[in-house]
């Protein structure tokens, strides 16, 4: 059986590690979460972003928008926090309303200020190796998993399914980086790829971001394989009380029994993204000290 | 015998493609060249450029700093030209002098003048699959090769060796990008790569950028698959008026055997290099316009 990567253990002990940076600041960082409209997932994860920052001394605030907020609105309420002295990091809460295009209101995102990772300005110098790179909060994740768990990633072959902005195509970047903490073979792979079972398969590390619910199966893995499952999605499930349960990209059953280690869904790769969300609201609010 | 791709025959199509979108501008484009020293293969690459260029009727300025110019003066000359309105595209020709972080120098390039692609902003715009991303001369040339031959990308195993600023990681983002024209799967290899030719033989289009001449060996090749020779190494070669002779990555005599298409060293990514220059400068003209 594999072993498990235990993220939301993981994110404590970081989360701990944060507390003590956070002590020695001259006031408390405070990050801002833009939110347009009330869609459940959302207003989930903002809560728990906001619940996270406070148990560790960082101050959240929540920008409310309408759900149908416009591009100028949402890009107004980011220029307005651009500004404000005590703010640290912004963050806006996709799904974007229909019509707005996400990376317009991404870019409005200050770089010292964009703790998501997602303007061009922090994608470009991620991509020039830079440190000062705010880089987005799911990759740091992972990558924080493997290390901290002593995964061998230097030379190694990883295959990332999925080529979002905000997951796959940084994540792949990231572990490529010219640093021997990453200096892996990185294969970026999308719904258009041949033979993606074979190609799965000859991952050392497998990595799968594409909101798919199970599509990752045994046959899919090598053998002693690591697979991080990066995929939450809701799917229907009566008997929970919410009445859904969470779901990612792997069938975890099968695979469990072929991989060496993987994370599960919930508790991996989840609350990893949110210590890394903390972290680099610490770093903006070093910056900015 | 493997069809060679003539990236000369096709420079020269384009850059009369571009003549008749020059033809339509209210003034000639003007590039500007940033050159510290008199490396001679610097000196070579600008002579070519600024010839390409006034084959087509774009002018070219030249901007000779010493060959000890620090950070700081290469910086004030990219910003003099960022001013000038009769400027349409700035290139600072690599390598930089002994002490000066180039992408110190790439990022002060502002976004609209960048032909080179080379700067944070652009980078950026590349990995937000953003159309108005001034994209590196070489991966843009090397994806109109493809393009142009009818070479299948979409779908297909890309093998890119090298990952630098400068080719090797913006073409594995540029192959990968959510347009039927690329869509790839693009695995990124470097010098750490485990098993570097088996991961080469199993790609359908094999793309490398190491600048170690003749590395890829006929055994590196899967039979029908398409060779890109990025590296340009000059070779001692008393037989030569020059002294040296052009040599690419790949052992060309043996791969033309067992490719499918291949390009040649000279001849192949090198001229469409500096088409794609053109092509940018052009873009950027008509920006100002």
């Amino acid at each position: 059986m594999a072993k498990i990567l235990d993220g939301k253990a993981l994110s404590t002990l970081i989360l701990g590690e944060l507390k003590a940076r956070i002590a020695r600041l001259k006031r408390a960082p405070c990050v801002a979460f833009v939110l347009a409209g009330d869609n459940p997932a959302s207003v989930a994860y903002v809560t728990k972003k906001g619940e996270a920052a406070a148990s560790i001394g960082i101050q959240s605030r929540l920008e409310k928008l309408p759900a149908n907020a416009s591009e100028a609105t949402l890009i107004a309420t980011v220029q307005k926090l651009a500004v404000d002295k005590e703010v640290d990091g912004i963050l806006v809460q996709a799904p974007l309303p229909a019509g707005v295009c996400p990376t317009n209101v991404f870019n409005a995102v200050p770089a010292d200020k964009d703790v998501d990772g997602f303007s061009a300005h922090n994608l470009g110098l991620l991509a020039q190796d830079r440190p000062e790179a705010f880089v987005a909060c799911t990759p740091l994740g992972v990558l924080e998993l493997l290390r901290r768990n002593n995964i061998p990633i230097q030379g190694k072959h990883v295959v990332v399914i999925g080529r979002s902005l905000i997951v796959g195509r940084p994540l792949a970047t990231l572990l490529g980086q010219r640093e021997a903490w990453a200096n892996a073979t990185v294969t970026s792979a999308n719904k258009e790829t041949e033979n993606l079972p074979a190609l799965a398969r000859s991952a050392d590390i497998l990595i799968t971001a594409t909101g798919h619910p199970e599509l990752v199966k045994a046959d899919w893995v090598k053998p002693g394989a690591t697979v991080i499952d990066v995929g939450q999605c809701r799917v229907a499930d009566a008997t929970r009380k919410s009445g859904y349960r969470l779901c990612g990209d792997v069938d975890f059953d099968a695979v469990e029994k072929i991989a060496g280690a993987i994370t599960p869904v919930p508790g991996g790769v989840g609350p990893m993204t949110i210590a890394m969300l903390m972290q680099n609201t610490v770093k903006a609010a070093e910056l900015h000290q």
